[in-house]
């Protein structure tokens, strides 16, 4: 059977995130069901990850065995025309090799994080970023940034619930960029810890508000202790940005 | 009685336009509310100008006149908390000279519309740019809108239900900008005709996708007549994003 590449792009606001939960709507089972609907037939998507409830897509994938060939474009916009009702949208898809696992084949993840830094927020930023009334300092959280590069033990930042053998990871980079209240964070490895990324951010913000020092905060990542960690931010200033593959 | 200058953000979706209808609820209608909430009296606010229903903004500017003095920030506080339930943001109060006038003191306005130029709109667009599948010649549209500059006869872009005295206005910039699959379409005016920036973006868009050369484009604009132009492009594309005062 042929099997294809799925890039997907989610607002996650109104789901209880990627994977089936015992209420409400996931995006898995959203997206199943719009492939059940154009093809009849029970083809299971299985995604490069698990979002969290509230977390965003830009660049999601996932991978799907159809009963038949059909051209990609075709089922770019029919499966589209199924999620009308939803917040999700079909990217691109394209015909893979049938050993493309859309989690073991992944070799890079980028997610972004997104603050808005205003006294204010717009209607347009609603969750879809991190409202932060206060003035953040972005070059002292870039510098706690660059202490994350490099392959650490990410305990301080780890859920407690996180299900990874080893507390071991590769950071390749950590970048703040920003254009006028948008404060965007980007942060590349090959895979991350439950709740990583959240945790990373709710801790740097401590010293983007001067509550904590540089200082602080390399203590803290070197105590290999989620207790040393600051609070997870919220899931609204998250997006899956980009699963890379060989 | 102190006169209040206020810069409101909102995404139009859900409303029936800036100012009230006969049914459907009006940004106008919100807006009041909230300040009645805040003051208890009546304080109807003063708008630059209406929007259309599914209009958006970054930078509607009102007046208004409330019982007392307050502090500008707990101006904008108290009444943002009023409209928690509305897609609008009290950007900006500012206590100003009680000869302002939101409508009447403008000497400049900026709309911006924007496209967004890809075969699928990704969930975060929806409601927020035209969406537009075919690939548009920017460079086209860029040349057309030059013509357009210094003060003419719009009546090719003007609404037969349009009620201004005269179809002439005066536009000092028409600028496209791209930013990957964003076109944004700047214009900037002292004041504008019915459905003036959409028409003019519909018609543009003739030329964007091919069907019209840039010579057809300036003869519609000649002839004078809304026939010889576009069909009006989709409100959800189009933002009041400044009004500047003396």
């Amino acid at each position: 059977v042929p099997r294809y590449k799925v890039t997907i792009e989610y607002d996650g606001s109104g789901y209880v995130g990627w994977q089936r939960q015992s209420c409400g709507r996931s995006l898995e089972q959203a997206i199943n069901q719009a492939f059940f609907r154009f093809t009849q037939t029970r083809c299971p998507v299985v995604g490069s990850g698990r979002t969290d409830s509230g977390v965003h897509a830009w660049g999601q994938v996932a991978h799907v065995d159809l009963p038949k060939r059909y051209p990609e474009y075709m089922v770019r916009d029919a499966v589209n025309a199924h999620l009308r009702n939803h917040s999700i949208n079909i990217k691109e898809v394209i015909c893979v090799d049938p050993d493309f696992h859309a989690r073991f084949s992944a070799i890079k993840r980028s997610y972004i994080y997104r603050l808005y830094n205003r006294q204010t927020c717009p209607p347009f930023e609603r969750g879809r970023a991190w409202h932060i009334r206060y003035p953040i300092a972005v070059d002292a959280m870039q510098q706690c940034a660059n202490v994350l590069v490099g392959t650490h033990d990410f305990s301080t930042f780890r859920d407690s619930a996180c299900q990874a053998q080893s507390p071991v990871r590769k950071i390749n980079g950590v970048h703040f960029t920003q254009n006028g209240p948008v404060v965007t964070l980007t942060i590349t490895g090959q895979s991350f810890l439950h709740h990583q990324v959240r945790n990373i951010m709710g801790t740097l913000n401590l010293v983007g508000k001067g509550t904590w020092t540089v200082d602080n905060f390399e203590q803290a990542f070197q105590a290999r202790n989620r207790k040393a960690g600051g609070p997870t931010a919220p899931a609204e200033g998250l997006y899956l940005y980009q699963v890379d593959y060989p």
